[in-house]
């Protein structure tokens, strides 16, 4: 019984003069952005859409995209954030396949912009439009089970699918989240992670309803977010690993007062433990909380808290609990549940799981069969109920008839000191089907004789990589920091098909 | 999509060996209590009960109460709390009016138990029940909108009403509950209000939810109280006023090591704010929380949090600011909201409030008209969305034609050192119409004139008491530990029609 709209509202009822977005130099009360989202609410209803288009953002964190992605739902359209580093024809691609009719951008005028109604660029249109538009409520009252946004996923691996969320699904993860993040109206929440991705809004509507404040760092650099914690006394954030292992280097050569964050959440790939203790290191009042979810869950699913108290016991590396309303079970290839401590596909259930893919009813039946979100992770639940990833099911490398899980790999390597970034796939082996192969990015001079001895007595030696690259330049990242294994693989896979076909 | 049977799983999966309730010398796991409300629904259903049949439960705090709040309505029935103060007839009359065929007691046998179809006595018969039943998971799912149980408001004004919440109602409670409580699984609650009335039951799912453990006070005294938060380490607990003010006393006089409570939360009926004082004196390191709240509303509806920080300001006596995901607004006697800070009838809205009065339908749809519950109570909110009561609609007084709030009067009579205890009323003035009338109980001697000089200063003329009657004997009391005005005021009243006609 809860849309979108109800957030803000309340946010706007407790909290009417206090900040409730800080971008750059503009600080929003929360009775400005509420008059702003219900201007450009109205605006958008006077460019003849109706309920249900859709209109599509591209633009960095700032607070006009907290308004475009409250304004769009609350007049009952469908919002759909693109990524910002997407190229321009997978900026026409999913501009074409979600059908969208209007586009807020605060990038340049592009071609893929032919044939849209509308395009209101940031900041000058974007001001005139709010400007011009009456700041009246709009009567409009959409169902739980509207659709409230299209996501589209980040594309690591295939192409790129729509996923289809509703009120309910926002909703409810913003309940869970209000729950973790145990959010209150004192707390100022930092936005680092892009906001196209599900990381970056995931606590967007909890702050709103608590009467929270939200600061905006348009584009990340670990520099920025400390000095924004720093300056604005920030008490939580929610970081990608990569973000987590520049925040840490910086931090330590560079030390900023951070003492107000009591919450540093990270998610959206798994983070190697030893990440976990140099940010233990490196902020030490913060509690660790490992978030794991995928956009199809709206995100968040799993939730580790106080993971920095077991990084040196038997649940390091978990990925936490199942989050409040969430259902989790492992599943063998036949659906079955598996017994306690067995691998298979981690699969998931509850009011936060998406309607479906955007225009693609045969995929949305398969990775909803049997009424659970099937998420292609692979993993196994402990019989206290904590839950482990293995390896994505399209990471895992097999060689020689045995499963290596490339974390675990990559765990290890994080573990020796040099190592600043690595990333393990398996590649073709004549011989063994598969062969791990490691490419790494050191801190200094390293050798791959160094490496491997590092890693002989961490793990069994059919996991040991059979080539290390080492390579000075950072690992290719998408838009949300996560390293795109698919690019460092791709080569050599050349005109062969892998495993599972991807 | 949550119901009632919902929290304990989730507890049992996250938190399978943790303590998930103690009571005396018992102690019972999540596992434990888990089995134990598997075997009662099963229990239940071989009595031949099928779905929407009502259990009656007559009982002090204890661990088998929260078993039968769970295990009812997780076979799809109805539970029914009794008053424990009840007298036979009341008893019979709750029993006969909703229609209960089962009833849990821990009560001698009684008249009023002719015509049920089974009574399970505690402890003996209830063991031997649970001990006996299967522990198999019921294969029933309530929908959202089932009904969990029937509350019988207290009577503190007229006959006593059931009030039919549904899992709907007790489960938007729990999420509230949980977000202003900031819960969390290390956190040990202290079950201190009756477990019949809705202060007690308040934080039993939330706590269940998160994976918390759960402390009962079979019945209440200050000391006991206070040894269990020493002893267990107590994170946080509920209280009505009247046990505040005990438990004020008892650690000012005999101080135990408190230091575990972060969260001291009161609510019921309205706190003076000399009392809450008195709280943040003697138990420094808590946040003072004001709830407000009715058993139609399930039962949170406002919080005030922090409010240790704002006892000297203009906030001081507010109840808060509108819980999560609850509406509250104020209705002039049409039922058209009125301005801000304008005093009028206080109405809540959202996922929280009654299904209606059972077997009532006329008193329910006056009760719900237009969507809103109508509370009865008199208040204002500011722009700043703060509520505060004024009074009960039938507490006020009218003399001369000025409105007295009774609280107010009371509230100047306890900053009075000597005031223990304090109720005001009016009785039939020949030339006001009505007139105020005080009853106090002092902590030492004191006069009529001390009393009046001290009230002269704090509140205008016409409010203070034409007479004060200074009595050393504790005034009456609900089991919930309200002041029943009801009853110190009929006497005045023999033979004549209040005002307002009750």
């Amino acid at each position: 019984m809860h849309t979108v709209q109800d957030p803000l509202a309340r946010g706007t009822l407790i909290a009417r003069d206090e900040v409730a977005a800080i971008c750059g130099e503009s600080t929003l009360s929360y009775w400005q952005l509420n008059d702003r989202v219900h201007r450009l609410a109205f605006a958008l209803s006077e460019l003849g859409l109706s309920a249900g288009d859709r209109v599509g953002i591209v633009a960095g964190n700032c607070h006009r995209y907290v308004e475009s992605y409250l304004a769009v739902p609350a007049a009952g359209m469908v919002i759909v954030p693109i990524n910002t580093r997407a190229s321009e024809p997978e900026m026409e691609f999913v501009l074409r396949d979600a059908g969208v009719k209007v586009l807020i951008t605060d990038r340049a005028p592009a071609r893929y912009e032919a044939g849209l109604v509308s395009v209101i660029r940031m900041p000058e249109e974007y001001e005139d439009v709010v400007a011009a538009a009456r700041p009246e409520p709009l009567h409009i009252r959409p169902s739980e089970e509207d659709l409230a946004g299209i996501f589209y996923t980040g594309g690591t691996t295939g192409r790129s699918k729509g996923v289809m969320l509703t009120h309910r699904n926002l909703i409810s993860n913003a309940i869970t989240a209000l729950v973790w993040a145990k959010l209150r109206k004192e707390d100022r929440w930092l936005v680092m992670a892009p906001m196209h991705h599900a990381a970056g809004t995931c606590l967007v509507l909890s702050s709103l309803w608590i009467g929270a404040s939200q600061v905006m760092l348009p584009a990340f650099s670990a520099a920025g977010a400390l000095d924004l914690i720093e300056r604005h006394q920030v008490s939580g954030t929610l970081a990608v690993p990569t973000m987590m292992i520049a925040m840490n280097d910086e931090q330590t050569a560079r030390p900023r007062n951070i003492d107000s964050l009591r919450l540093l959440s990270h998610g959206a790939s798994p983070a190697p433990v030893e990440v976990l203790r140099r940010a233990h290191a490196a902020f030490p009042k913060a509690e660790l909380l490992h978030l794991y979810g995928t956009t199809e869950t709206a995100p968040i699913a799993t939730t580790f808290q106080n993971e920095e108290q077991h990084l040196n016991d038997e649940l390091a590396g978990s990925v936490g609990q199942p989050a409040l309303g969430v259902e989790v079970a492992v599943f063998d290839p036949d659906n079955t549940p598996v017994p306690s401590s067995a691998a298979g596909e981690i699969v998931l259930r509850g009011n936060n799981v998406m309607a479906g893919y955007w225009g693609l009813p045969e995929e949305s039946a398969k990775a909803l069969e049997g009424g659970w979100y099937h998420t292609g992770d692979l993993g196994f639940i402990t019989e206290a109920g904590y839950l482990f990833l293995n390896d994505r099911l399209k990471d895992m490398v097999v060689t020689g008839g045995e499963n290596v899980y490339t974390i675990e790999v990559e765990d290890a390597l994080y573990q020796h000191p040099k190592v600043q970034e690595a990333a393990v796939f398996g590649v073709p082996d004549e011989r063994w089907g598969e062969s791990v192969l490691a490419v790494v990015v050191p801190r200094e001079t390293v050798t791959e004789e160094e490496i491997i001895s590092h890693l002989r007595p961490l793990i069994a030696g059919y996991k040991i990589p059979r080539h290390i690259i080492i390579q000075n330049e950072p690992l290719p990242k998408s838009a949300a920091g996560k390293i795109l294994k698919r690019q460092l693989r791709e080569p050599y896979w050349q005109g062969r098909k892998t495993r599972i076909g991807n």
